[in-house]
């Protein structure tokens, strides 16, 4: 176990990255994929790459890729340096600059391993025109027809975003990989939640990443003057809606695994004046959980609540699915490499699943892939004072590191 | 009792009146003050009100008013004849064309009233660039600064409106009434709510007009992150204005005058996205309610409820007054005066709020003002299917004669 990582040369790399899109004032970085900083700093991390004696290469949708060794199946890592906007320093960056550092100990330290190792950053993961974008092309999960069609809420186009960037959108389909070429995957990011911080475990082992359904909530009423209609005849959509979002809350604390969560992040009333019963609040719903027949209860249970709460109100709920991703597994022979590499480096770890979505998922799906969590601090992320301790950063460096050694045999 | 108003000669003023705005495919009325659609309803009425006989002046404040009668103290009725975007066709109209009936009805029998009689059609009363504009400024209520920075939703400047339709709005403060000169104030209108017409009374007569408040509460959170910060971590702007909406609408119905109401119109929610906790909640309350003691305590215990609310789940929550309007009580003489034309006329009646605001609250602080209400089918307004019977047009129109010749004496 004498092989580790260089933590000065990594964080020099953090630094460094962290420069390309830096917002003046604290207000964080701000790096979409495709922009022209985010482009430079593709740019940059392939100079550091062939530096560091790695073969590069982009494929058509804009995943950016060094390998270490040659032919064969090989072992990956990485992450994305894509940022939402105003977000932080390590979202992304950490699992890209970890993986290059790790292949250049490994090339410096002149390991030879048996299977080649193979660096990604993946395109787009925080989704300004697809959620894990890059991924998802890679692992042939989105269609050809698809990728054209997307485009950013601010309705910038796919198409006219990578032509900027010198990217051809209906080519981009062309990135679907070859499944057997792939051995294995495995992903360094910070926990971006609180709990391995607040326990104080330097290594969280990602059992698997939750399933996420997001739906959108019509209460429908009536819209009647807000004076002169007694209350007890009043048809409230957004009463009906307040009254659902606390009980659906509840049940999903109540009734779920303990580690089930959901989210109402807008609402919106029509017709939206102050004189005006709202005869309409649309809702969103977001629910997350690991395990799969959980979430798909909790979201039965939670159509059936919605339903009861609009009939006992004399109102009806019209109930839309925007998007439902089933929960990813990690894989068993992952987890234990990522086990036994921190048992050679004495570090404390916590088997816990990942409550954010990662490109991971979708390797997930055609190889056998897991995650390494190191803590965030406060459990802080995507925002500008997302951090986490150098010392930590270096911990989950040599877990990443050695999880790959173990990997690539 | 035998003089009485003409329905069919009203009938045809209501049915000519409503071709002004009118959209196609039925979507109502849309006549808004200063409008060129609403300067030719006006140019229609002045024609109608010469035709009758009576003496016509427009005011700096684009108030319209119909005399008949010599100098001295006047005894005044009317409406408005602006509407609602996608209004009906008697809201505001019926209270101008009924004084039209009146007066001209008046005249024609040559009956002697000690006072004159006026009519007058208020300016924007729907308040597109301020509500009940033109009696405000009739009665001295609004500032002659705060005239010149009204505008409307959309941004455009009164002062612009006023230009386009032929007034200086620099001199609208002018219209200032000398109150000595107003002997009382009666207005038709129909009731907006459902009282009447489920109770198939003929006759509303108004006690006052609720006072209104309207506050904006933000609750402030923390925007964590929607999967992976634990459900008893979150601070949820959202959830919390949820929890106090419900338990106000509560405590305003259980503990107010058994009249009073509040709404909820519009919420927005910060940053609004579906995997960000909402961090902030924008919640817009009204409350309405005649007795201003009880209306003043509801909102000092609203205000309690909701701090307590915010403080239980660890929030903040701030609270600005957007308006406030106090009640105003119908003077006794007018209530007296309609309840013995409505007797007269062998009509049932009922004493009651006015839950809507009316140019009458503006009135009643310079004059002795009352209101006559009729039924509005399912208590339907500011909508195109708003309306009523034409007997009950009739008869609210008589009572409003008769109501007038008491007062005129």
């Amino acid at each position: 176990m004498s092989i580790a990582i260089s933590l000065p040369r990594l964080r020099s790399h953090i630094d460094a990255l962290s420069r390309f899109g830096r917002n003046p004032d604290g207000q964080g970085i701000t790096r979409s994929c495709w922009s022209p900083v985010h482009e430079k700093a593709r740019a940059w991390l392939i100079g550091k790459m062939k530096a560091a004696g790695l073969e590069t290469r982009v494929d058509p949708a804009g995943n950016t890729f060094g390998r270490l060794g040659g032919e064969g199946p090989t072992v990956m890592t990485g992450s994305h340096i894509d940022t939402v906007p105003q977000g932080g320093p390590l979202d992304g960056a950490l699992g890209v600059l970890a993986a290059l550092e790790c292949l250049q100990s490994v090339k410096e330290a002149r390991v030879r391993t048996r299977l080649s190792l193979t660096m990604a950053a993946w395109s787009d993961e925080e989704g300004r025109y697809g959620s894990l974008f890059g991924s998802r092309v890679f692992t042939g999960k989105l269609p050809r027809k698809a990728i054209s069609a997307l485009s950013a809420a601010d309705g910038e186009r796919l198409v006219d975003a990578m032509a900027r960037a010198g990217f051809r959108a209906n080519e981009a389909w062309k990135a679907r990989c070859d499944p057997s070429a792939i051995a294995a995957y495995v992903e360094l990011h910070i926990e971006q939640g609180p709990h391995l911080d607040a326990a104080r475990i330097p290594i969280g082992v990602v059992e698997g990443i939750v399933g996420i359904r997001r739906n959108r909530l019509t209460f429908v009423g009536e819209p009647d003057h807000a004076g002169t209609t007694p209350m007890q005849w009043r048809k409230d959509a957004f009463l009906a809606a307040a009254d659902y979002a606390l009980r659906a809350r509840e049940h999903i604390v109540g009734k779920g695994s303990g580690r089930s969560v959901t989210n109402f992040g807008r609402i919106e009333l029509f017709p939206g004046v102050s004189n005006i019963v709202p005869a309409r609040a649309v809702l969103l719903q977001e629910m997350r959980e690991l395990d799969a027949r959980v979430l798909a209860r909790l979201e039965r249970e939670c159509l059936a609540l919605a339903r009861a709460v609009a009939r006992r109100r004399g109102l009806t709920v019209q109930v839309t699915s925007l998007s439902r991703t089933e929960p990813a597994r990690c894989a068993p022979r992952v987890l234990a490499a990522v086990e036994r590499a921190s048992r050679g480096l004495r570090l404390k770890t916590r088997q816990m699943p990942s409550g954010a979505g990662h490109d991971a998922q979708n390797l997930a799906s055609i190889t056998e892939a897991g995650m390494i969590f190191i803590p965030s601090k406060g459990g802080r992320s995507h925002r500008p004072d997302e951090t986490s301790d150098w010392k930590a950063i270096e911990r989950g460096g040599n877990v990443l590191l050695h999880t790959l050694l173990d990997l690539a045999g």
